[in-house]
């Protein structure tokens, strides 16, 4: 089946094809009356756009979106916010060898063994493309949870990681990995470039962290905060774990140091520690919302692999084209849209049902 | 907002509380004419049960589930099934503590902050009781999908991993620990014992392979067959963290290490590797689905912590009573549960569209 | 498929057959800190009940309803509430032959060609018995919108219809038709009683109003708030037709007749006439919201009706056994119940996007 | 709250307002390999479309269709179908009169009673114009069909009825009011063009029959093939009113009257009769499929009518401009539509149920 909701109350829909003539969301359940206009949603669509440095796919989108609908004087008016995108740049090339072979690592054997057939231009609907329409729609979301600051950034590259100590948000956006870490950034340029001419490419982790989440927001059971944001990261290409708070490493501790003792605070309890990621019982507890994502190497390389075709014969494929040496990167921007869309249906949900 | 039911087509929604009369499970979408009594469920939730070792809660609980409705002849109708199971063991003790200060890791303060108050016997609605009533839809699941076997065991605990070289899947119902290596067993059980004693806890890792998934299983791009695993296992008491194959070790591979090379089989595609853990674009390849989720340490440990009264004061709490040392030991039947149940719609959902 | 889910938000799931143990509802959404209790709920079971005149079904059925878990010290928890009502008298009697040959009318045919075979044992889950876990469930909407007060009533049985002239609300709970006219009361005595002496069924007309239902609720364009009343009242076994406001007569009439004209009023606007029944674009005007039911007769006859067996031969049947004479009688509560369900989610995903 | 997504695997979502730069609809869950272009769809909007005749609206709007997405070499991918109408004759006339005051009839009060304002050019998200997308998206539905056949027709205006002796399935498309009986076309032309002149305008009846629809589509309880047909027709605007089969003349009927018979047939049984419009129990019996829906008198009328402003004043008014002088003509392919879009629904859960 093809879901391609998201969502309970607050929804989008995306759809769209690397090469198709658009791509676009449809975003549903938005509350009237927020101010919006295209120049809210574009400065997201340009951290996410490719073709911005050498560290990225030289596809060149400009990636501008048009409201559509949903929107009149100005503000959102409750019903549905129609955000189209059209594809400039796909760049006529010959497909038939990704039309005959599979690619290991990327969807095309399983597209094709579910639907019979598929769209191979640049990947179809499973290309990393598509995430423009989650931006776009995450832009969206924002503007329901003003009370909430998201921030992604890359936290490793091919297994190099930053610092902690060395942790400075203000570097997030002074560099094109989105790496709060000078030093690292500047090792990664080293490291990024020497696989994209080597026709490789690298895994990333990305770490996002929200702030100013209320404590209450989520749906327990089986629409937990955590649960959600879960499903909404590992929606997202590429993309094959995902952490809660201190995660896996939870797993390695006892529990008396995994609890989170409370104080008496200002406004509420004051937490001794986040271990937790600031949800527990897959409600948010108040304290920073923390989530780590690991994206597996982008699979378009220019090294030969052992393949088969469709009809099951023997060959080996290499990649051409434009593709981006680390897709992490532009996951960050990503994993922030995909975080402010579950948290916009969160507060709705709440206030749905806690009045 | 409360989200009790999971899936799609085929659909199950939980109820009940810790303390309360009984819990259960309503799994709507079956297939008819499928046969089943209590006989097919009862052994899931025996190996779920507490109190058949000193490595769980003592909490003695029979499980004895009863189905209430669904089943004619001995046979599934394709209307709902209705699942119940008694709470027989909820020992009439003093909550008052437990009812005036939260609980450091507990779901405590997060429910009262959501609810304005909560069923604090037991941890009520948040209590790990309530996986008895997945472990009891996923046997129902599992009738479902004949074609697939799954089989989760315990990797680690307290950060001491099986070694993959003594991998025996004999020996995963031969000990207390869900453990497929013999030696760590033995290690895990004076590990496990320690905890116990010192009033401690432990986190834990479990793995869990599904063979036999077809190519093709997945709902791209919002329902994808990761993305639904990650949402079921997170949305477990307890879990912090789940990967598909090589998850966050994928992060740090480069794009030529982590291919899934092909080559002509014998039924469709032989992989040379399964790095992508079965799942490629959100679908299913045919190969063993792969998935490990982290549990963290029991949050009920007899240290005192730091913590508030519901009135904002200063004080300090000890969970008295009876709790699993390491939560993460019995999560193994559960996490096998969540994945039938989504094998289960996901197979579903694939007939619906592709017939 | 099967869904036995209703609801967005404020959701109910059935689950139960004519002679399984018991029947139940889930139902999940539901704020916090209501107070309940089964004296709550049981009021409106005893309306529906069966067995209490001579025009009703003579199976003796107490239907007592037991909470088992989403409530705590007498308020709901926000959790989901458990309901189950044990079936009592099911009358153990010969049923070889409806399990052979069809009953016209019945759902029998069709579950078996949908199902592959059926619970024939009273209409399995088909049975109107199922109403009664709606009603349940009803019982807990209305706690959730106490501003509104929902009134269903009989306006017509056989054809035989009311005298607006004769209209007193006084009169509805003070027969055993729920009918709001005396001497339409008197005469449905002598109506219904010679068509169950006679072995007959009637047909039936339900007219419900709900007063105080707040202008803006309603959830354009799929979940209108006259398209989900229509849904959950289709639903309702043997209902053939809905009515929202003027229904059909409106498509009689001409714009300028059909024209609610406002005049300012007290509160809001004060409106001159009603014939949209409250609801303009889905959505409620404020004023009293209107529905019409239509129910078919009682398909259960003691006439002999030419059929089919299962294995295809021509035969007669007539439904011997209990059985109502006008099964449109009952339906008045559960109209009741369905419309308050409907509004109780309405309200919810109200105050979602609307704040 | 805004639900514009309709449907459970077989699903659309729509958007766009009348005055908008255009309209369209997302189709998500359509199996692949159907053969798809424009051409198939364009044909079903031409026979809603505006301005062919001086019997509806005179906005001349070509309607003309694009595919955004969904469809590679002519064929469905599985993947979500963009479907997209530019709005060309959104003539810019002056519109403050209606934004300040509410039209009787319309829903101008409802939406901003709920979103405190709204897009008023041609009624914006509430405008009939909404329905282009749904007949898109049926367009669509039918291909997923092709054992059905889904015809409508309008049975009636103004209260003055077709003779069914008259019928004839060939005068539907010969006429411009999809009348099956040329003697009520000829009349209706004086009808429609009187109400036309007068400035009012009249309400309709539109049948609509699916012949093919197999026995056993349907998914009981709460997503019964009835309760979806009246749940979609419902929510087009202007219906007021839903029946199944026989409707509300089966209320005035006694059992043996309304019991369909049944005989050995060739292919399965053969009904002696269908009063229940082809749906037992919410499932389909094999029979025709027959519901009828009821649209109220255009409410844009050319006779004042007193109204409230924005501010609470007493005010008159009438609407100028184009619109339908009976806007249930231009509902029967739209009926059409949503009839197509349930069934198609209907047989993907069908399917994944029962195989």
């Amino acid at each position: 089946m093809s879901f391609n909701t998201f969502g309970r109350v607050f929804r989008f829909t995306t759809w769209g094809e690397s090469h198709g003539p658009a791509i676009g969301a449809v975003v549903d359940g938005c509350p009237p009356g927020l101010a919006i206009s295209e120049a809210d949603i574009q400065p997201y669509l340009d951290k996410r756009r490719p073709g911005t440095s050498r560290f990225t796919t030289q596809r060149q989108e400009p990636d501008q979106v048009r409201i559509l609908s949903g929107v009149f004087e100005g503000k959102t008016t409750g019903t549905p916010i129609s955000l189209m995108i059209e594809n400039v740049d796909q760049r006529s090339k010959d497909y038939s060898e990704v039309a005959q072979a599979y690619r290991p690592g990327h969807a095309d054997y399983a597209y094709d063994a579910k639907y019979g057939f598929r769209d191979y231009r640049g990947g179809g609907r499973s290309s990393a493309r598509e995430t423009a329409s989650r931006v776009a729609a995450g832009a969206v979301a924002r503007l329901v949870i003003p009370e909430v600051r998201i921030r992604a950034w890359v936290e490793a590259i091919g297994g190099d990681s930053i610092d902690p100590a060395n942790f400075d948000p203000g570097q997030i956006d002074a560099n094109p990995f989105f790496c709060p870490d000078a030093e690292a950034a500047a090792r990664w340029e080293a490291l990024v470039d020497g696989a994209r001419k080597a026709g490789s490419s690298l895994g990333a982790v990305i770490a996002c962290e929200a702030t100013g989440v209320p404590a209450g927001w989520g749906a327990p059971l089986y629409a937990k905060l955590d649960a959600e944001l879960a499903a909404a990261c590992m929606s997202i290409n590429a993309v094959k774990g995902v952490e809660i708070g201190d995660g896996f490493d939870a797993a390695r501790l006892r529990g008396e140091e995994n609890a989170d003792a409370m104080r008496p605070g200002a406004d509420g309890p004051e937490f001794l520690a986040n271990h937790a990621g600031g949800i527990a019982g897959g409600i948010a507890t108040g304290q920073p919302v923390r989530i780590r994502v690991a994206f597996k190497p982008t699979s378009s390389i220019l090294t030969p692999v052992e393949t088969i075709t469709r009809s099951g014969e023997a060959t080996e494929i290499m990649t051409k084209g434009r593709h981006d040496p680390c897709v992490g990167i532009r996951g960050a921007p990503v994993v922030e849209a995909m975080v402010a869309l579950v948290l916009a249906d969160q507060k709705l949900l709440h206030r749905a049902q806690c009045g």
